[in-house]
């Protein structure tokens, strides 16, 4: 790439979806031995949050919450819970969308940038445009 | 957990399974302008591999290589490819192991601890019983 300034150089989180937080981060206490945050409700994000830290990103688990959670159709299709996406840190969301867009990868939610689940800016990039991955990008 | 001396504290990488790291090299480094290293074969372990670093930690795209690869499989369900584990450091495999075990969590490979792709020992946790995700523990 000529232009680098929105070069995407940190992981700011992995986030893995179940239909239960509460079981799901015992079963990671217990098992990995890391310690597991208060659970959080974000009704206008449609998920219940738990955080997990690491030493150099945190794991974020996310459980549906309401009728119209973004998260319900990912999980009839894994039952079982699974890695939901990565989220990369962008300084600054307006370029890196437009870099995106650039690429011919499609961003999700109409390409509209919303504050995301920490009220930041965030878009979706779309995972059939994207190796299967379904990547978000926050600007912080 | 009581005795935390074998407790997690950093993921070592993300990896990704695609049918083309070419491809899969391509996209990522236009589209958010990170730097990709050279393809490298791993035939004892049935994939190719390229490795994309970030400050905080590297993501690995992996390509089946060979009629057995392990990821045929999860690439027969998810064409497109997708987000295939997790790798966390532990710095002793057994008694990662052991804890494992104790938690009711089975291990992959019959319970065996192998070398990895990194020439290190490592086992992998069988996703059903942890949240539907695939976690590899490698000891560094």
């Amino acid at each position: 790439m000529k232009n680098n300034k929105n070069k995407i150089d940190k992981v700011n989180h992995i986030a893995i979806a179940v239909n239960d937080i509460k079981t799901a981060g015992k079963v990671w206490s217990k098992t990995l031995g890391c310690n597991v945050s208060k659970i959080k409700e974000l009704p206008e994000h449609g998920v219940k949050v738990i955080f997990v830290k690491f030493l150099n990103l945190k794991i974020e688990f996310i459980e549906p919450l309401g009728r119209n959670s973004p998260i319900k159709k990912y999980l009839s299709k894994n039952p079982n819970g699974g890695i939901h996406h990565i989220c990369f840190e962008v300084k600054d969301i307006n370029k890196a969308k437009e870099q995106v867009l650039q690429n011919g990868v499609k961003i999700l939610n109409d390409g509209l940038i919303k504050n995301g689940a920490h009220d930041k800016p965030v878009i979706f990039l779309n995972p059939s445009d994207f190796t299967g991955t379904l990547v978000e990008l926050e600007e912080t």
